[in-house]
């Protein structure tokens, strides 16, 4: 897999301008499709005084705001919850930043800046909103298909692949039957812990439809995620994962809101709650429940424009470590 | 002009919650209305090694990335020049950082964080991005009052005053015959100086449509903006102002994209060009001509709802000195 070329090159492609008309189509098919469904988008913050903890071993970017220590948003998770005081359904197209380890440089699956459509809706449950992401990607792969088929060309995308996502539902697996899986392969996953990318792509290198993994165990994932009462230790949550060996698109879940829980929740991850304390204002004076996602834009684009890498999904992309505009 | 509320307040206000609505509404007029005139929109990068210096007054924000000095975007225009060697005709929905001093927190103008309206054209000239702009903005007017007519009773608007904006074509003044108008009404303006905000409302006061200042002199704006060649000291840029008192809301400009010139003009402020490294190696292997514009969305919003701040044009406004989410 080649690394980023220079800028101009990378502008001037005729393959970076073909992805990047895909990557709009696609954000025209989710804006229609969100909207029928009564979301309203809203604008995100990109700085505030806390950010999601939970983006696995990436650091923070820490600024000066007017002497108050403010982060750049790795998600939008805080605000998602929050904005349903506003609205019953919201989405964003939000940008974040994470400085991912050096040693993601070369996965094809990393940027230090990418986007997500982050969608949230009060009242859902887990199962609601699987269902949303289902049909959501189903009209993203049908519209591509539809309106971008010469580009899709141009990129030399199998298009009979893509469409094969459309032909059943997608299937569902909880993660300890997936980390049972990836053992019989011989891939050394921890039961207790995010699947990690390696062993995402060999799950996904076996499927031809985008697939749900359900039920993470508690400590591989954000205070925010809610924990199965019927069943503690394991959340409420999903990821959804792209076939042809793309792997992860998207994570989800029903989210915590209970106000004790999640003090409770951000103590056990060895964070101080009081750095979190205009969302506990918030949830100590009552959010509502809801169920969330966050797909990764550029590896979304990655995945229908049928490219090697996120970096080609991106105008201008950060690749870990590397200077770049 | 109160201040921001509590955030949980702001959020759960029917006024708010009617100013996002209409702002949703805005962004889906300026979507359709680029995308009909062959317009592509993409992702705009939030941190890189260099930003816009041309931000009146406002500071920038550093941070540290992989040990590199980066700094969060004032605006996209580095990029939006360099964008058109992909794509002819783009735009942008620009998320924005300047810490701006603090005696611009009650202006009612004045967020530190912000979006814009980015369009660039290649090969396009002054008359040709004055055109679309008008033609946008003519466009959003008559969208909002068609579709959001509820909503804008909601929230107050004088729907004859706005809709006044319609009846005639937006006029056009210089720089100097503004200065010239606030003199006469007493009003002490810098001739060689951008247009002070307290002039601006002043000019807008007096006004029913949108109407353009154009040649505003060198120095009182960015290196990116092109010089005049039949009148030295005068840029072949312009604002559109909203009337009503509402004041800015749009800058633009024909831009130089002659390396040399760009390096003089950049010595010019007392800048150093080695900090333009990317953009500059871009300049020297050659960028088109072209001419665009960034609308601020807070302000636009502001001015179609008719609210009088742009806090109430955001869902987490961020006011200058104060903390907040």
């Amino acid at each position: 897999m080649t690394r980023q070329s220079d800028p101009r090159e990378h502008l001037a492609s005729a393959k970076t301008q073909a992805v990047l008309r895909i990557q709009h189509r696609i954000l025209i098919a989710v804006r229609e499709h969100l909207r029928e469904q009564g979301f309203i988008e809203l604008l995100p913050p990109i700085i505030g005084p806390v950010t999601d903890p939970g983006a696995r071993g990436a650091k923070q970017v820490d600024i000066d705001y007017y002497g108050h220590r403010y982060k750049l948003m790795t998600s939008a998770i805080l605000y998602k919850q929050a904005t349903l005081l506003a609205f019953d359904k919201i989405f964003f197209i939000a940008p974040n930043i994470r400085l991912e380890p050096l040693e993601t440089a070369g996965t094809g699956r990393h940027l230090t800046e990418f986007h997500q459509i982050d969608v949230e809706m009060a009242g859902a449950s887990r199962d609601d909103i699987m269902e949303l992401l289902e049909s959501l990607v189903r009209r993203v792969i049908e519209e591509t298909l539809d309106t971008s088929a010469d580009t899709l060309g141009e990129v030399g995308r199998d298009t009979a692949a893509l469409a094969k996502a459309l032909l059943v539902p997608f299937g569902r697996q909880t993660h300890s039957s997936a980390v049972g899986r990836l053992h019989a392969m011989g891939h050394p996953q921890n039961s207790d812990a995010e699947i990690d990318w390696q062993g995402e792509v060999r799950l996904a290198s076996e499927a031809e439809q985008p697939f749900f993994i359900t039920d993470y165990p508690k400590g591989s994932r954000g205070f925010y995620d809610r924990e199965n009462e019927q069943q503690p230790g394991s959340l409420r949550n999903f990821d959804l994962l792209a076939p042809e060996g793309y792997g992860e698109l998207c994570s989800g879940s029903e989210r915590e809101n209970d106000y004790a829980t999640i003090v409770a929740r951000i103590r056990e991850t060895g964070e101080n709650p009081a750095k979190y304390a205009w969302y506990l204002k918030m949830a100590r004076e009552g959010i509502p429940s809801s169920a969330g996602f966050g797909i990764g834009l550029e590896r979304f684009t990655r995945y229908i424009a049928g490219v090697d890498s996120v970096w080609q999904a991106s105008a201008y992309p950060k690749i870990p470590g590397e200077p770049s505009p």
